[in-house]
């Protein structure tokens, strides 16, 4: 936890009062922080700064702000449209696009995800939503991304992902493709909408109405990757850090 | 596992004999494999090829190579020294790094690994050649890394250190350093040494230890990443797809 994101609830005047025991344990055990000490805080979908605690107790933390007026760090101006992965992936996949700036996530059904992955814990909003606030808290973040479910893959591809794709370039990552996938841009390049299949990749159907939608078939070297891995990679090499 | 890969012993003429457990379930409960069908198969640190299912019992499945013509991909030119990272993550960044094509790993202590970490069974040699085995198995490469522990980070530094810098040039990536992460360079580039810090980074001392030994430090951008993203944000960074 690199930094503390709390709602914005949490806020009163110059103070900051933290209840849940996730924090608070987390707090105590891994910062140990003591009365006096200061850390970096941020107000979810608004601004970071600084501070420091005056009291914790098991119950409570109170903190008085030392400044509040640092912008979050960019978004990654992409859509990704993700086949959803089996919980334990999903889970650490959901975490590392939060870290990375991603703002947009789309959970889609293809042939290739099993059915029971839908009635995963892990797609429970607040799960959801956990791994995002952990992925924000890492990479000291505080715009909560959004997460969208597509349970049926021809009505998303052919209702939304049209819209979706309004001003955006599409890549779909597939192995095979011809070509490989482009250089990173900077930050402030034309929005991108990115589609990674499933463990097993989309089925030639699934690329036809991909590639029909406009998106363009990318490929990330002949090695397999695993899908979390894929997603990392796929994130950094296509953005420039900054 | 996209490639059975199996040991020299295991090849006997035409004929291949699987005979460990955690293979023969998952060609059986994953593949499905039934007589008749093939799939694609390696040699450690040899080539790749397919091979056709002849019988398939509890204790062995009997193969008839097809052909065993195919290279392994290229390697990434590159010695990454890791900072001991917690257990979990260190089985998931051996096998990232061995699914991306890394073949000389060096485990560091640094002041902010803990100690208690150096004990952990995920670095018995059985175990971390099962985590490379895992990361082959899914990238499908036959040529098994080297791993390499270094449990003193002054001797580390200033006795073997050096030796591995001759011909390399070295990177240490870092929050907060000026330069940012250079551009994908081709596999075939002049090798490069990539030094990773623990959570929590490198300590001044350390930074100035290595930076004395000629690498120079890189940040990955304003977003803190967790030792495992980082690997794979790192390397994919610094090299092209092929």
């Amino acid at each position: 936890m690199n930094l503390l994101l709390l709602p914005a609830e949490s806020l009163d005047g110059q103070r900051l009062r933290v209840t849940d025991t996730r924090r608070l344990a987390h707090l105590r055990d891994v910062h140990r922080l003591v009365p006096g000490q200061s850390l970096t805080v941020g107000v979810e979908n608004g601004l970071m700064g600084r501070a420091r605690l005056v009291s914790l107790t098991p119950e409570l933390a109170d903190f008085e702000l030392e400044h509040l007026t640092q912008k979050a760090p960019p978004p990654l101006p992409i859509h990704v449209v993700l086949a959803l992965p089996r919980p334990r992936m999903l889970a650490r996949s959901l975490e590392n696009m939060a870290a990375l700036g991603v703002k947009h996530i789309t959970l889609l059904h293809t042939r290739r995800v099993e059915k029971s992955y839908w009635q995963s814990p892990e797609l429970d909003p607040l799960k959801i939503r956990h791994h995002m606030v952990l992925g924000l808290e890492q990479a000291r973040d505080t715009t909560m991304p959004k997460v969208h479910l597509a349970q049926r893959f021809k009505p998303f591809v052919e209702d939304e992902l049209p819209s979706l794709m309004t001003g955006r370039e599409g890549l779909v990552a597939h192995p095979g493709e011809m070509q490989s996938c482009p250089p990173p841009r900077a930050l402030d390049a034309p929005p991108l909408l990115l589609a990674i299949g499933p463990e097993g990749g989309f089925i030639e159907y699934e690329m036809d109405a991909l590639k029909a939608a406009g998106l363009k078939g990318i490929h990330m070297g002949e090695r397999i990757l695993r899908v979390e891995t894929a997603v990392v990679a796929l994130l950094s090499r296509l953005f420039k850090p900054i």
